[in-house]
């Protein structure tokens, strides 16, 4: 007999507001539990409210005991705390045998894990989240349909990006902050490594933003894309070792493209740069950062383009206010521009986009089938980034603590026994797929 | 691309709740449209809503011109009409060639159009409720899985009712009205068939309750049981022709049983003779009745047993108060004293209790699975019954509408296509079946 079952989460932030209502739903309708834990409680108690059997806590996540004692409690640990975070939880996870699931990539320190928690007899399902996790899920389901019908997979594109809906859309940066901001800020970083044409790609973070790359979107338009790190990865993960051309990427407005590239070659982003911004104008900060690292010239030049020039305006850049945050980095100083200008307004929409191109030959025949994925948020904080993100891991939680997900070990979600029942719920939730077929040759 | 769907459903009682919150849930976050027709507006009214999409309509199922006009407007219709209304929406749909959904038995007139369905590229799905319906879906997987692993089925019991949940359960019936109470009265009349041992068993109304059959619910208890219509009929569409036993039955209390039978015995479920009831107190009609038939010696008899005393007077039977119904059956006075009796109040809370008992030969050795579900509504609005019996009609909508549910022509749910998405999905609502494994040999 199944006993009840106890759902942990820790962190309420941007990305828990529809997971935490999707599993308040659940576990009250199994008659489970379900504690929510965040460093603000109040943030909890709000997105919480009440409920038989659902707890708000207020946690450290660096209070070890604090921390143990509640995954102790618990039978599936959904962990939405920032990758670095994750470690600890894992790691109490595996002494007390529970389950984990993050939406995070399954970085080494986690991988590392990988045979004890087999040992263990519990399921880490990483990667269950909207990119990495239903791209994942959908890639990998057309990809067994095509090859169950005979089809030989040439090239797979894989395109996934988190956008401001086109009603909400005012900025001369078609973007506003619906995750992570500083995630934002330090997205490329790594450059980006792909298979094109059969052989190995490898793009700087410099060059990552400059590539004009973009594709159509149905019933959407066109979006750019820039690589998305280590796409060559997961050409093994998704069992596609011919394959010929192998690219994630992450998708932005084309106007966004042009300014990233500016704000990187410009060292925007860097952390290592440090500036005493006590009293300091944003203009000021601008100057000196130009100056110390030799780019005024290359500003001057952008500044001659009116989009970058607006774009550059709309950020704060020219403005005389100071900035009064004591040390802090141009990537820090960035971050704050960014939260202020592309704030995601109580009545704003995002929108996530995704869009599987996949190439394959049958018959003799080379045919194409693009999967795309739109999905709107409803407001500032039922955003289409918190559905995405938030259900697969819900989903997939419920489905571990009713039995269903069998699994045990280290995964991500590119096997039929995850990816039929999560994506079938998706479904139910309006995470609707459109395929397109196309004849090539 | 998929245009916005449109489902309609005829029908706002009892079993309709739970059913329009799940597709309100859901028509909205695809941004489809919803109708929900019913003669009664403001109880359509009551339970809809507002909301983007969703429009209540007032409607005479028998008006021709009206309920066309809504069908064809529609993509996917569910009828929870009583089955006799069922047809005239059947014609229609298939006129305009949209899905259908029940959750009655196919019966001869609805099977009649299976070739023109199928010419038509529509899919009409019945038996998509609780009994029939999650009993077919659940007892089906079983089955598949069963025969997957090599083994050979000899004997399936499905047993299922709707039930008082113990903490409500406070009359000498054990029994409150979840469903349609017509069904209640009439249920049974037609006697019932099954296999037993290997031959055809035919059991008449009057011997359908007196069988004192029981069987054991894990976590629950012991309850009675009484063979449900034709089971024959299901051996072929379950595919197990080689079974030696097979029996679909309905759970009751055992009290409920033993109270039933002497209802039955005494006549008072007869649709035939009438009475006039204007000014006719109860315990009149009762005396009138049983002197009518010939049966006062043999209600004496029961009247001994001091149970059966207490459920009659409990009914009402015994009362002085007027019955003022005009010409009515006994069948009718019999329905009215078991609404105002088994009325199921605010608060009140039913349950729905399945169990498959599945005996299977494997390696040699004779196993049996015993699968049970017990599901117990929220309030008298939001009750087990209107969960199980809308749940599957509504999720099964929902996969039509998106494309999932590519089946067509004229199914009950039966097959992987159909159970395995629904299931999935229920599972996630609550609706989760306990397993037991034991070796007989």
């Amino acid at each position: 007999m199944l006993t009840t079952q106890h759902i942990l989460v820790f962190g309420a932030g941007k990305s828990a507001t529809v997971l935490i209502d999707y599993l308040k739903q659940k576990t009250t309708a199994h008659q489970w539990k379900l504690t929510v834990a965040d460093s603000d409680l109040q943030t909890v108690e709000d997105k919480l409210g009440t409920a038989d059997g659902c707890k708000a806590v207020q946690l450290n996540i660096l209070d070890a005991g604090k921390r143990a004692s509640l995954i102790q409690d618990a039978d599936v640990v959904i962990s939405l705390m920032p990758p670095s975070l994750h470690l600890p939880i894992a790691e109490d996870c595996l002494a007390y045998g529970k389950h984990l699931l993050t939406a995070s990539y399954a970085d080494p320190a986690i991988k590392a894990l990988a045979s004890e928690v087999r040992n263990k007899d519990i399921l880490f399902l990483c990667e269950m989240g909207l990119d990495p996790g239903i791209d994942h899920m959908s890639a990998m389901q057309l990809i067994h349909r095509i090859q169950a019908e005979g089809g030989d997979i040439t090239s797979l594109y894989s395109h996934c990006g988190g956008l401001v809906a086109p009603e909400s859309d005012n900025n001369p940066w078609h973007y506003k902050i619906s995750w992570n901001p500083r995630n934002v800020v330090l997205a490329g970083k790594a450059g980006a490594i792909y298979r094109e044409n059969g052989t190995e790609k490898k793009l700087s973070y410099a060059d990552l933003f400059r590539q004009h790359t973009s594709v159509s979107i149905p019933s959407l338009g066109t979006l750019s894309y820039y690589a998305n790190r280590d796409s060559l990865a997961y050409i093994d993960l998704y069992a596609l070792p011919e394959v010929k051309n192998f690219l994630r990427t992450t998708l932005r407005h084309p106007d966004f493209c042009k300014g990233w590239a500016a704000i990187v070659a410009l060292q925007l982003t860097d952390e290592s740069l440090w500036y005493d911004t006590d009293g300091l104008p944003i203009q000021d900060f601008l100057k000196q950062h130009l100056a110390q690292n030799k780019l005024q010239e290359c500003f001057d030049a952008y500044m001659n383009d009116p989009l970058l020039n607006e774009q550059f305006s709309f950020l704060g850049f020219f403005s005389e206010k100071p900035i009064n945050k004591g040390k802090c980095s141009a990537a820090d100083i960035l971050q704050w521009r960014m939260e202020e200008s592309w704030l995601l307004h109580p009545t704003d929409k995002d929108m996530i986009v995704m869009l599987h191109e996949i190439t394959y030959l049958l018959d003799g025949k080379s045919r194409t089938v693009k999967s795309s994925l739109v999905v709107k948020g409803e407001n500032h904080l039922r955003t289409a980034m918190a559905k995405t993100v938030g259900l697969p891991l819900a989903i997939a939680a419920v489905l571990i603590a009713d039995g269903s997900l069998k699994e045990r070990g280290l995964h991500i979600p590119v096997t039929p026994a995850i990816y039929e029942p999560v994506l079938t719920v998706l479904k139910q939730e309006g995470i609707l797929f459109q395929e397109q077929q196309i004849l090539n040759s």
